[in-house]
């Protein structure tokens, strides 16, 4: 920082300078030549496919995730972005087990079952009860507690899929809550339909949080898996089950946000953030959760780099630990201050097209909203709301006053993958993932405060 | 027979007997009254239900497969089949034990990986070896045996999604062929990708022989597992997997063929056989792979049984032990004569539209297929060959002489499925699978010789 000050101090009265420190808008060609060219974009792919088959699976304080910070602080200074860097911090870490659930009576058979993050054992043993299922939350909440204690809690859902992906907030009550409220209640453990909308034998896993309760082994059953169990309960006979869970918490490990930057013109003007999360769940390379979107950032903010050099800094932020609780978020907001940011964004919703951008600039900057909307216009991107934007890890930024850009992706098919094993690497629609990068490259010129040669 | 013989003998002056004990033509209206209805049936899918859901996953040989068979005793007896019997046979039964894939270098994680039936072990602490690739199976013919000495053989494929599911022969090569060759080749253990047209991380199960070979540990990797480690091996550097897998051979066991009957007016007269596979294999409830198809030829024989007496009998059997290795149709075929039928045919291919029928009933019998082929028309079965027709079960019979016929299904997501976790109800398209009883009651109904009231 200082030696870019001396260096601007040394030029200061050069007119080009002058000029060059100032914000001015990007010319509309510039910004159409930008958004089109991007539509043939090769790196996104290039860097989910790299990440996703050369590390795999990175859960978050994991050895896996320490690789994968390596693997990215190579790719992201062998791409020519500075000061790449990665801020470490400690993190409570959770590891998977075994997991088995085999029905005992009275129809024996095997059923698919994960372990969500945090989730408390069985012991090596495993536990045996009889299932009381319910068919959806507010049945389990309005039951009796004499029936529930002791026993394997089970609750279904119906979640429909949809675009904006709503429904996850709608119908993941049973795991979001479920396994605090089921051990308040005296369960001996508690599984869940698996919060997603696909009819594959693929249980989607996921964080919870058991609050001040004792955490009990909670897991979710594949979507087939549970509709199984729920024909075997609609029987009437007693249905006795196995679980066998065992994971563990390793204490506190280490983890990382991996940063880069494309300097820009005037290093004292505000930044723009832009984001994803490194890390994904253990049972996935995670592609759509979420390397796809750090090769869209990236691969945005290069095109902004090859350009030119933009008025506002660039940093690009790829969080560590989202996935087991927005570890990297929280630590970046601890260092950072949020009113350092012109905008900030993340993506982290898949690799399907956008199809809608939000902000919360608030309403002096209105014009500038509108000229990134029109500016989306030609990528088949609706307007939505003026006031509301976000993101799981730049949440803790935005509460410190941070504005926020959501550039949202169609989530039809995003809790078909969401958390499970067949988040890989064939699910990428190209030509969806180019249109990311267009968009995401878009937003960068509309808000840079422009790009000189 | 004897007994029937008698009866027969007694009554023989009535003229109505003198009629009943005469093949007659069904007249057109009586067979679009059956087939139509048909169009509405819910036993199919109710016997399907109930025997994927009570019993579950039922591998040949197996405890699960017995309860499979008492299952069946049961509900065919309590629809009102005559002569519900079992006919066991003895065979070597496998089963499966672990099995992981971990790669160790250059880019360590976890391939989903799942054992062939007949596989050997790689005994309790896996192997560790070098993979060698191949991306089809020519190229692994091709390739230098010194290439394939002590190492681990990939072999890839691409593998297309098709109607009449051909694919599976033109692209199984590597699982059927494959470990035997690579045994006598000398490779420590062969892993395919997996014969299937999905995208699921589901490796797809089946049957090999290793002939006169030593058994080696032989084994599916999925789909996108496949192309990981393709995309692995594709960067040139050597990949080290560690692969374990312990199933066993667990000696000669009872498996069984569970028979049920529609009685004809005349037991002297050729039978019609309809079958499908009870069991299935051990990694899905088997829904598509087999348990649909014994609900559409028993829902199709008891519209038969309700429309009245047909002049010949039609035995239903379910036969046991398909899966790994036709040990129920070769067991039925030493203790029955093939010309004993005048037709036989078998529901083994999913619960999909019926979109084809052959037949190779002899050229005498043209106008029969004929007649057959005009009532499966409203259906909107097309005709397919007069000279050719089969199925696994049924082949031994046929190899005895008796006439086959083949409604054959739509197989374009059957491949998506087949032997793989993701075989279960939720598969099912119930008017799909209503117009499969259709058309098997329609077969029924041309081929019985006449229905009496």
């Amino acid at each position: 920082m200082t030696k870019l000050l001396s260096r601007t101090a040394l030029l200061a009265l050069t007119p080009a300078l002058i000029a060059a420190a100032q914000p001015s808008e990007v010319p509309a060609e510039q910004i159409a030549e930008l958004r089109t060219a991007a539509l043939d974009d090769t790196l996104a792919y290039d860097i989910t496919e790299g990440l996703t088959t050369e590390v795999g699976p990175r859960l978050g304080g994991t050895e896996a995730e320490a690789r994968a910070r390596a693997w990215s602080v190579k790719r992201l200074e062998a791409l020519g972005f500075a000061n790449v860097r990665v801020e470490e911090f400690q993190m409570p870490t959770w590891v998977r087990g075994e997991e088995k659930a085999h029905v005992i009576a009275p129809f024996p058979q095997e059923l698919i079952v994960t372990a969500f993050g945090q989730s408390g054992s069985t012991g090596p043993d495993g536990l045996t009860a009889e299932v009381v299922g319910y068919d959806d939350y507010a049945a389990f909440l309005a039951a009796p507690t004499a029936d529930i204690a002791g026993k394997i809690v089970f609750i279904s859902h119906a979640m429909p899929a949809n675009q904006d992906g709503s429904g996850y907030s709608a119908y993941g009550t049973p795991r979001f809550q479920g396994p605090r409220v089921a051990s308040e209640r005296g369960a001996a453990a508690i599984i869940v339909k698996s919060i997603g909308t696909d009819s594959d034998r693929m249980p989607h896993t996921g964080s919870i949080s058991f609050g001040d309760a004792t955490p009990i082994p909670a897991g979710a059953l594949s979507v087939p898996d549970a509709e199984q169990l729920q024909r075997m309960l609609k029987r009437g006979r007693p249905v006795t089950l196995h679980l066998l869970m065992t994971p563990r918490q390793i204490g506190e490990q280490t983890s990382g946000n991996v940063i880069a930057e494309v300097p820009g013109r005037n290093s004292d003007a505000k930044k723009l953030l832009v984001s994803c999360h490194l890390d994904s769940w253990d049972n996935s390379p995670g592609v759509f959760d979420d390397g796809a979107g750090c090769g869209i950032v990236a691969a945005a903010a290069k095109r902004i780099m090859d350009a030119g050099r933009p008025y506002r800094t660039i940093e690009i932020v790829w969080f560590g630990a989202e996935e087991v609780g927005i570890h990297g978020g929280a630590a970046f907001a601890e260092r950072h201050d949020g009113n350092d940011y012109h905008a900030v964004a993340e993506s982290d919703f898949g690799a399907d097209r956008v199809w809608q951008v939000t902000t919360n600039l608030g309403a002096e900057r209105k014009a500038e909203a509108d000229a990134l909307r029109l500016a989306l216009y030609p990528l088949s991107i609706v307007s939505g709301s003026y006031e509301q934007a976000g993101g799981a890890d730049i949440g803790p930024l935005m509460r410190e006053g941070a504005p926020g850009i959501s550039l949202r992706q169609d989530g039809s098919r995003y809790f078909d993958l969401h958390h499970t094993p067949n988040d890989t690497l064939d699910k990428i629609d190209k030509q969806q993932l180019q249109q990311n990068v267009a968009a995401w490259v878009t937003m960068l010129a509309v808000m840079s405060g422009g790009i000189e040669k």
